[in-house]
């Protein structure tokens, strides 16, 4: 092995946190201790603002005990940001790294991060300042590139369908229409894993938008009478990032109907969770169009799920979980192989059982750029999400409790 | 032991499903296997309204595995509702009854359904038609009087500790203000389980509101003002019930200030869950007040954990499981043992270890009014749960994940 780069390391963590954000950090930790060629371990807290407030905790010497527990903590332990570095907030954080003689830095997060890493990367060989940049996959989204699937996403998965399992069988005792908002501004592959909750015929969700169909209300609206009127119920499952043809996100239109002011956060993604606005104006459009003439309004009820599903303590996937440790340990192994960028991909082995592979791809690759569900994994009128899908994402989620019906 | 009444059984299940719900009812399944005095057992679909409608399934013969599977399921396996019979409704129930040699009547359900049962009862004495009736208890809301606390709860409390402890590692790492909105229209047994997510100092929910304090929302700034400038952040726990001096819900005067439609069920509560609007306009309050003049806007999310709070699948309490099946088998045995009618109750014996015994209740004493929580349950300030409540309710939610902070 050629001689490798010797310094110091920094981890940190940025965006959305996950169930499993922390098995990664862990994961790193552990690598890092049979890494010879990195000497300290520093810890950013609150991802680059960290850096460059110069804010870091050492991460050796903690027990193992509490490195295990620390696993299986939700949330970035280390703290997270949505900051996105120009190149003055760059070249402060090379000045930093500089006077911490770091030469590794390890950055956990989605592919804001991913372009974050990629233009500190950029900046240090500009500036002739050798460091090895690598991202580590996490987002409960699961709409990074080239990965098969993301770390974070798989326990959120996992939380989703439990939810739905519940919530069919409690929209089956007092009937109504049920109308649930799912994380996923860009892509619908959290909204696709309620269908995971099928188990028999009959069974709900029996509608799911999600934002890779555009989204039209008057066809929502037949959509949810047809399922009403044929068995006097109906579970929805609406991802918050439906879009109209322009693409303008409905929580968008309806906050601007209502006289709210949009909130955008530092990459310019507008805030669409932690606000029930989207479910209530479902829920309230379709209680109007479904209500007949002098008849009575039929129960309709709208909840969004928001941050519990990235955050939900104790219910995480045992595949997500090993996979965001493992991605974090494997970042560290590339770096003692002589890689000096890129970002940890999952590639899943073909064949009907699930393995899986690590590898590193270029972190220009990732950056930026989301990744929609493949169409074969949404059904022809845009509605619902094919069976094609459960084979994909069962794995991710785990195995599900089974429920029972009563006979007749 | 004398002649026991011999005929036929209903079971029912009524009000808002929970995730033990379905334990009773396979206690009752169970139990009436051994009562030599119960020949059928019949299941009313959808509570009161399925014996009116003579939409009934039996319930022997179920296997042992179903039945098992049956007990871990969320909802009302049998159906649920919201009916509240007048005497014509009873009248139209006993014609039922005597068609089909009904002669016990399990009722499984709160206190509006104790109720049901005990005008049922009332009203089967005055026509001389011998008819044995209990009640078995179920409300996430615990707010039945005379029992140490109901089953549903446990279960329902333990996903608001695991979603709180999840929602202060979300809110450590990103900073800012959240707002959680959960059930309890009367009392603030729900909410104040948020606390029981506390472990180390600094720990949220920093803020709890229940409906037993009037809210005012000039106090609701001051206090998450105080706690944001101090610590960066602030995580808050809100009844979906908190009222102002008048006892008029703050949800009610906010649809009302927005012009909306307020809901009422059969029974004439307002619907509060199935909305984000509490949640959603506290949010904008707060970040409206705590903006300072030509300054950033803090980070504001609201969520509402809505109905997942009593349907989630998977995780619910060992000891309330346990408790919920109990009370059905116990009603059973009551039944046999010559009660003629009554509600389950469970009595916690006094002493540091946990143990509790079954006792039968008039009906009457638990019908209609519900149990607020006491004072000292509540600190002196009415914004947060003293250490006294964690003893009452620790052992209902069951063991929580241990989760980790990094050092410094």
């Amino acid at each position: 092995m050629s001689e490798l780069l010797k310094g110091n390391a920094v981890v940190g963590q940025s965006g959305g946190p996950t169930a499993v954000i922390n098995q990664s950090l862990v994961g790193v930790i552990e690598a890092v201790r049979d890494a010879p060629m990195i000497r300290r371990l520093l810890g950013a807290r609150h991802g680059v603002r960290g850096i460059v407030d110069e804010k870091f905790v050492d991460l050796k010497g903690i027990s193992r005990r509490t490195l295990e527990q620390l696993a299986h903590t939700p949330g970035a332990a280390l703290g997270s940001t949505r900051d996105k570095p120009d190149e003055d907030y760059c070249r402060r954080i090379f000045e930093v790294f500089a006077a911490h003689d770091v030469r590794y830095f390890f950055y956990i997060g989605g592919n804001d991060s991913a372009d974050t890493a990629r233009i500190v990367r950029d900046l240090a060989r500009q500036a002739g300042y050798p460091l090895r940049v690598f991202h580590i996959p996490k987002t409960i989204d699961n709409d990074l590139r080239v990965t098969d699937h993301c770390p974070g996403y798989g326990s959120a998965a996992r939380f989703v369908a439990l939810a739905m399992m519940g919530e069919d069988r409690d929209n089956a005792s007092l009937l109504g229409i049920k109308i649930s908002v799912i994380m996923g501004r860009n892509a619908g592959w959290l909204t696709a894993a309620s269908m995971l909750a099928r188990r028999y015929p009959g069974d709900g969700p029996h509608l799911i938008y999600v934002p890779e169909v555009p989204f039209s209300l008057g066809r929502f609206v037949r959509d949810v009478r047809g399922v009403y009127r044929r068995i006097g119920r109906c579970l929805v499952a609406v991802s918050e990032g439906i879009a109209d043809r322009s693409g303008t996100p409905i929580a968008v239109k309806l906050a601007l109907q209502l006289g709210k002011k949009v909130e955008y956060d530092k990459h310019g993604n507008v805030q669409l969770s932690g606000t029930g606005v989207l479910g209530d104006f479902l829920a309230e459009y379709i209680k109007a169009k479904l209500t007949p003439k002098g008849g009575p309004a039929p129960r309709v009820r709208a909840d969004t799920y928001g941050y519990l599903q990235r955050s939900f303590a104790g219910c995480a996937s045992p595949v997500d979980r090993a996979e965001a440790r493992a991605c974090g340990q494997q970042a560290v192994h590339f770096a003692a192989a002589g890689a000096t960028s890129g970002s940890v991909i999952i590639r899943r082995a073909k064949g009907r059982r699930y393995r899986v592979r690590l590898e590193l791809a270029g972190l220009g690759s990732v950056a930026r750029k989301t990744r929609p569900m493949p169409r074969r994994y949404i059904n022809r009128e845009g509605n619902d999400i094919t069976e094609a899908f459960r084979a994909y994402a069962a794995p991710l989620v785990g195995e599900l409790p089974q429920l029972a019906r009563l006979p007749g």
